[in-house]
């Protein structure tokens, strides 16, 4: 019975409307939690990543694969390469198991089982921490890892400097955009413009706090080429409608599309950011992912720096543990970079993120660890760096294998990754196929992805969770599963899809 | 200049008011970020844990104690014992360190150096998580880790039930709460019955979504009791202003009270909810810090399944790993749990944790340490129990001795600590002291906490962060610096005060 509910909803959004804050309404009669009066907000809200398909896979698993021809299910939905066997790097996991047990780093007999760097870092940290990881940090994440992330990003940036200040530690990068958001975003007349397809956490956010998504379509036909054009039309659009638009979301390179931006498309972004005073929100969380040796990582802060006519943009950097070749996604860690911004607003973003008290500090010292590597001529350095570039370069291999393999099957097609973790093929779906999706009450591409996922228990996520060119169809794969049982992805990937393309042709 | 902050922040909430979403404004110019453009909410959000009085304790320490005659600060301001020279419980950290470096575990060097049930433990884990800790764990958080929760909570609770679907991992008790206020709030025309004085997240959280704190005052002369008749009143009050009342915030034992609700008013306040369709948020993180031998903790979900007349109240309990005797703040573990909610609202919750994809997994193994402690008989016991009841009876101890300092001063009196980890002595300030704020442009309180700090290096939170009867002044102060330092830590307040008064007399 949608239609009670939906009138409710409509009925809660009028009286926020139109209430002054108290009075107006008269008597109010109490009742249950259900979903005729929650936070209607919510009820609106998706997240496809974890959405319908994951929640069938778990029902599919619980059943023990009950007439399933496969015997364990493949999470191709979710970048989480250590769910699909990838190992965490040595010298990093070593230096947290000291600091989760001190005593450890202080006797001589964890020689036998930890390297001498690994031991020196541990102690560093805990000089520099003298409460160790079981207190609360500064709200804003330990001075010296904020420092450690700020060397990082100015070498990382031919020089361009960075300072500890202007770096907040966070849980994840998710919550920093969610935090970034919180403090710019006033309700239902803010607006920010977000790429289509998108990472669906910035719809997601935007929902809950009732703000706008301008979407803007990236050009598939051109690798996903971000077109400033559409942005001023987006920009002029949202204008128009009384939409005050606060930010541009860029996630380069791009979730789930994979593309990587030109130089040239970043300088044309960042001086459309300057002449609108749009604040940049960089999500530059794949910045170690990059596939296309003719486009390396640039980020937009260097960028800015190195531009002629640096437009003053005020930019916000997100990065992460969980991406990257870590694969660290249990740990939540991460950090963003504020640039160019005024003082008394850093202090209330300072507030924002203290009422939470801190980022938890496993999750920070596993960023400073992300972003100080062993050095040359360290002990841990071979294995480090051995252990790195297998994982990146097996992670090359298997996003151009599966590329390929999604190329070649009938009305497929797929840009050529250049960065991330993910693959975004547009399928042609039969009409046949949308008309029994839309019998069976789906959007066309989760009826195909539930399909996909029945024969092979294979789980990805449909193209409308991040929102696509109307008329057109995807999913959303990662790359990740071992390289061995890549091949096998495919194959079965393909036989479904001709069986699918079959039945429904 | 804040009149044009404030003009500029009417301005916006009328348009948030007035729109209908979009149109209606016309052109609207894009800024850059300032004060005057941010969420408003953010503006008038309040946390004095790390308020004021942090920032000139942190300016203190930054000036390296120039022309101070103490050479460190004591932070009093916020629970975080290891802050304050309390030790993490071995086993727990054995545990964790292990999870860290899984190889360890499998190593049989590490039989030197770790317990066997530390080991045990350990392989435990890594068997129902193969994954590992980074890997992202379902949304929920490890089911292995929230049936131990479950467990827990049945043999607590004498044998009343729980269920693993019903608990929700959590980084630390503070998300718990955000979550759930943003599942039920709606906006303005909804309020939250929370307890004056407050632990200020629930004040922050209502302020940032723009909903109502509906303040019941706490019975200061009588032992800090809560009176159901103050509650029908607020309620009462609420409705005639057109506010929903959603919910009911209890703080068992209090924050910053330090009181322990008796059994049969916790029965008076479970009626109450059950009469008004009142969700009960059960904030229960102090459930381990009680003083009081007389008044043992009873949960609130024990104490409805022990009504004859048990009315069907919605309940959510949380708890945290940051208090008890573990003060494990850093590691930002905690969970909540349900009794009596719709399983479709359950999911609607599910979704929203989703969004930030888990809690940091350490942190859920933490919080499955904190409930499944080594039994008799397993090699850690011994110690475990040893490091466990020195922390608890040192830590009543010590509150015993604050509270005895405190009434000793002239014009100070605290009421009898019977749980949690604070004391919340009312000060009664003289008329020139008062002046003397008003003319620093202070709170009389923050004034007084201020010249604490400048005088000792001791940082305490003024009592008008947590709310307070009108025209009475607090503060509030842990009692966690260790034993041998708090005698000094009496004296040097008591010296302050007694200096304080006759400046002011």
């Amino acid at each position: 019975m949608p239609p009670r509910r939906t009138l409710l909803a409509i009925a809660t959004l009028l009286r926020r409307g139109l209430s002054s804050g108290v009075g107006g309404v008269g008597a109010v009669v109490e009742s249950k939690l259900t979903l005729d009066n929650i936070n209607p907000a919510v009820l609106v809200t998706q997240y496809a990543v974890r959405g319908e398909l994951v929640q069938r896979a778990s029902a599919i698993q619980e059943s023990n694969f009950a007439e399933k021809p496969y015997r364990k299910l493949l999470e191709c939905n979710i970048g989480n390469p250590q769910a699909v066997g990838q190992s965490p790097l040595t010298f990093n996991r070593q230096v947290l198991s000291l600091l989760c047990y001190p005593e450890l780093a202080r006797n001589p007999a964890a020689a036998a089982l930890f390297e001498p760097d690994a031991i020196l870092r541990a102690k560093e940290y805990l000089q520099a921490i003298p409460n160790g990881l079981g207190a609360y940090s500064e709200s804003q994440g330990f001075a010296i890892v904020r420092q450690q992330v700020a060397n990082f990003i100015t070498k990382r940036d031919a020089g361009v400097p960075a300072y500890k200040e202007n770096i907040f530690l966070t849980d994840g990068a998710s919550k920093g955009v969610e935090k970034m958001l919180s403090l710019i975003l006033r309700g239902r007349t803010d607006g920010v413009l977000v790429p289509i397809p998108q990472y669906p956490l910035y719809s997601a956010t935007l929902a809950l706090a009732e703000a706008h998504l301008l979407g803007y379509e990236l050009v598939e036909e051109e690798g996903w080429r971000l077109s400033v054009d559409v942005l001023e039309e987006k920009l002029a659009a949202a204008k128009a409608n009384g939409i005050h638009t606060r930010g541009l979301v860029v996630i380069n390179p791009g979730n789930p599309t994979g593309n990587s931006l030109p130089l040239e498309n970043m300088k044309e972004v960042l001086r459309f950011c300057g002449k609108h005073g749009l604040i940049l929100m960089a999500d530059e969380v794949y910045q170690e992912n990059v596939w296309l040796e003719s486009r390396p990582f640039h980020s937009f802060k260097k960028v800015l720096h190195t531009m002629a006519d640096a437009p003053k943009v005020q930019l916000v950097s997100f990065h992460s543990t969980s991406k990257g070749f870590l694969g660290e996604c249990g740990m939540r860690g991460g950090y963003f970079e504020l640039c160019n911004f005024d003082p008394e607003v850093v202090q209330q973003l300072l507030k924002l993120v203290s009422i939470g008290l801190c980022s938890n500090t496993l999750g920070q010292i596993a960023t400073g660890l992300m972003v100080q590597p062993p050095a040359l001529g360290e002990p841990s350095y071979a294995r480090y760096s051995a252990e790195k570039e297998a994982i990146l370069t097996s992670m090359r291999r298997r996003a151009l294998k599966l590329v390929d393999g999604l190329n070649a099957m009938e009305g497929v097609t797929c840009n050529a990754p250049e960065g991330a973790m993910y693959a975004f093929p547009s399928i042609t779906l039969p009409p046949k196929a949308i008309a029994a999706a839309e019998a069976a009450g789906k959007v066309p591409d989760t009826f195909y992805a539930l399909a996909l996922l029945e024969a092979t228990g294979i789980v990805v996520v449909p193209g409308s969770g991040f929102g696509q060119k109307q008329g057109t169809w995807h999913f959303r794969t990662t790359f990740l599963p071992p390289e061995k049982d890549m091949e096998g992805v495919i194959t079965r990937m393909g036989e479904f899809h001709k069986g699918f393309m079959a039945k429904y042709s």
